[in-house]
């Protein structure tokens, strides 16, 4: 059922920067795609005031450009260069991203994304599902896509942790996706799948940070539930928000219900936020995150 | 993967009832109920001013009565027999429900059911789907569920439904649901299966009746997309609507995009309202309805 | 300009009561209210399953009892004696309710609601506005309202509390109402006013309790800010919740922006509990809230 | 109370553009205001890719260039010429921009205009207020604004047109602003004000076009109503979208309940669009428009 992935009709390459902020940045990069003959289909800047830090995304057609993503990047690299303490990138949309799912027992975010990935919604191949129940397999399987059961008992976390980890950088994924994986990331894997593991959170954070979430904002008698799309990082459920969003609840509402109804924002907000992570439209701001929609 | 759906543990009896209103009905269904020890667990009431008409929706614990579900439907006969012109069910949710799925091309609201079907979010057995292509068959045999490929010629639509009509029928469903099922039901259908036939229209009606509704919501400028559920009836996307949403858009959206992201919205909309048609939360009046949420 | 508010065409009795839950209660006041000929326009029921509470609020047409809010008073006492540890209460649509609002610097939800009022709609009237500060006289005078500016010395902010008692007190107001009034209630003033006072905090509670929320909001990265009425109890920005709302920002909006752009959600989720509270509909239950809609 | 309105501290110049799409138009604008130093505080683009149209809005600091506002156009006209087609604009947030605004007998919106323009919460300064009924007179005086009451009589609304256009026309305003003014602008006066005029219609265009939307709305069942705020053409409710946005209802809102609750989505789509509007984010594209956030 994955057949669906192909690479877009309209190859493009994506570019994104940031760098310190000062007159002509634009014009310089603007300068260097133009004389190239560059067709710039989606431009976004953003200059943050109170940092003084600029970011940029452009995507430009393949097709428009006289050489390829490495001689792109090769002269790129001169202009970044330039500019003071850049950090930059340039991605092909002519080469399918790889995803690596991690879940526990709730599959419903698993589901979800099995589903868009098979009808092509989501530019990205899922390479495997390291599940610690073994509830996910079925479903994994009929996709097509390998699963791996990795149990975590509560005596040795570390092997579990140490095996997940080999199963993960045996395909060096460009986004490891936590879908509802009710395991807390040691701080070596938070390190070394930093800015590629995201997490879904089942609150609005920063409210209900950690566990039971949906009971805690029952008990506070909250009008709104949640959920969050973040990077993951060392202190938990703290990292770069890339997304989030709220259904309205009223005092109807048990915390199972909650739990339920949350459901559909969770599946929605991973699935955004992922879709902007691979569409590589997030870019890192200190804990903050600047998304080009 | 279905082996999820099984009867709730609390089994529970729903009581919708309409009729015209009048004083003491609260008081006359009421009393009914307690004198047989009824714990209601959730009560809706609903009086219209504009026609006089009332509506109730009661959920009651079926281990709090005396008697069974057959013998509540021969007492609440008498009840409603005492107020003018009633309209009433009693449905126990110890019994499951089932649906059918009609489907053409585009499977998301397809492959949303069935993964909330097999998590068990949604009350119902698929006894079927019917397709008019034959790109569902392996999702849906993936889920264990019979799939029938009825194909829609131009010149001879009328024997494709008859087949439809077939196979649907055979299962007596309580749902049928139009999962961006792209062919328009024949009267006759829209009478068989009157309250039951339920469709996902992928526009905020009444805008954008008919075919091609995001491109011509693209082409107004609209700043929010919809999607609509509604009963299906003769006059096409004019039934009662049971639910609607909307996601914000922009300039920069083509009319491709709104197609992608108004999937989102088709899926959550047909979802919410397929479970409010399982819970008996839907009461139509007119050419509108009552939900009891 | 406040001589829009007048009693409604169709005077209405709201009762609200809660007890313990048993079987029966529904009947018990729908046949009260039956026998009595009282023609029932809006019912709402709730009953909690974790905490065994049940909570209901009636509306009645006056003119369709055979006597006056008194005696429908004494009249429901008695069944209110029948039922476990109720609380009730039943009021009147024909009498006028009265608020006092407190103000700082800050004046568009004071604007705003000086708005609601003179088109009348909301049921109150406003008999006083206290500011710490001069700047609200003229639009509060100019709409007919008395100003009394109260300063809050750091060195004696106790008188000023007292002096702000006063003159609430002698209104006996229904509702008082902290539209961005920015001292915090000492624990006596709570007290004397619980249930009454109101607050409204620009965020969404929980997260961003106390000072400086939007400034907190946008050092998090959120992607949603939001506003929370809610009754005022001695335990900073933690009482019962009667409403909140969000609305999307993203990497481009400042803190600034965050102030100036939440102030449209302030002015919309005080206005929605402000109301809620004046019809009624609110009830309190621990630290949460019933809101019958 | 008006004397919050004076120029930001922070005077600032907006460039708008719009030309055919072609290779190296950003780049030419970017390096026109890198050689003059120019500090671009915001900067947005947009490419149609149906129809090949090419659209900026850019903000630079007026003090990062060396020149005045009436340098800057004379140079940048010479930019112009060279992009195919180009219409453009400059205008500088230190001259204060002028708007009138029209009303009727429904005053939520001039209210909200009102107050927001006190607080300084919009650019703008109110230059008078016509309405064809005299209730808004007090309130706009007490604002410190001039009401002009203009009687529309069934039979001669070309004279009351006429004398309307001579009141609007002496201020030669930025926007002319129909706060739910229920009269129908003649096609010269849409031709006069075109790009100026502005409505705010009180349906989720282009559902319910025309009179009484919200009980037309109720008749349909819909499960959201909204509003609509667009540049006035000849064509009634059918000029281009600037803002939507909507509220939910249910089946126990009245057609009036639905007209209150309709009009706190009024107040904010308008005051949203207006100060799009003001801050020469929108450009108007065929019947659509590119707002620039």
């Amino acid at each position: 059922m994955t057949a669906g992935i192909e690479p877009p009709n309209e190859r493009q390459y994506v570019i994104t920067l940031s760098c310190s902020d000062t007159t002509g940045i634009v014009a310089r990069i603007a300068g260097f795609l133009a004389d190239a003959g560059g067709w710039i289909t989606e431009a976004g800047y953003h200059s943050d005031p109170a940092t003084g830090r600029f970011f940029t995304r452009q995507v430009v057609r393949a097709d428009s450009l006289p050489f390829g993503v490495e001689e792109l990047r090769e002269r790129f690299a001169a202009v970044a260069a330039d500019l003071g303490d850049a950090t930059w990138n340039v991605t092909d949309t002519g080469v399918i991203k790889h995803m690596v799912i991690l879940v526990s027992r709730e599959l419903h975010c698993l589901h979800d994304l099995l589903g868009r990935v098979a009808l092509g919604e989501l530019p990205v191949q899922i390479d495997a599902v390291i599940g610690n129940h073994e509830n996910a397999a079925e479903i994994v399987e009929a996709h097509g896509v390998p699963f791996h059961h990795v149990p975590f008992p509560e005596t040795d976390k570390a092997a579990a942790f140490a095996e997940v980890r080999k199963l993960v950088d045996q395909h060096d994924p460009d986004a490891v996706v936590l879908a509802r994986f009710m395991q807390i990331l040691p701080p070596e894997l938070c390190d070394a799948w930093a800015g590629r593991a995201m997490n879904i959170h089942h609150s609005f954070l920063p409210s209900f940070v950690g566990a039971r979430p949906y009971h805690r904002a029952h008990a506070r008698g909250v009008k709104l539930i949640g959920a969050t799309c973040h990077y993951v990082t060392p202190e938990l459920d703290a990292g770069p928000i890339i997304e989030q969003d709220v259904i309205r609840v009223d005092h109807s509402d048990t915390a199972e219900d909650m739990v339920r109804r949350g459901r559909d924002i969770e599946r929605l907000v991973l699935a955004r936020g992922l879709r902007w992570h691979l569409e590589d439209r997030v870019l890192v701001h200190g804990n903050r995150t600047v998304v080009f929609h």
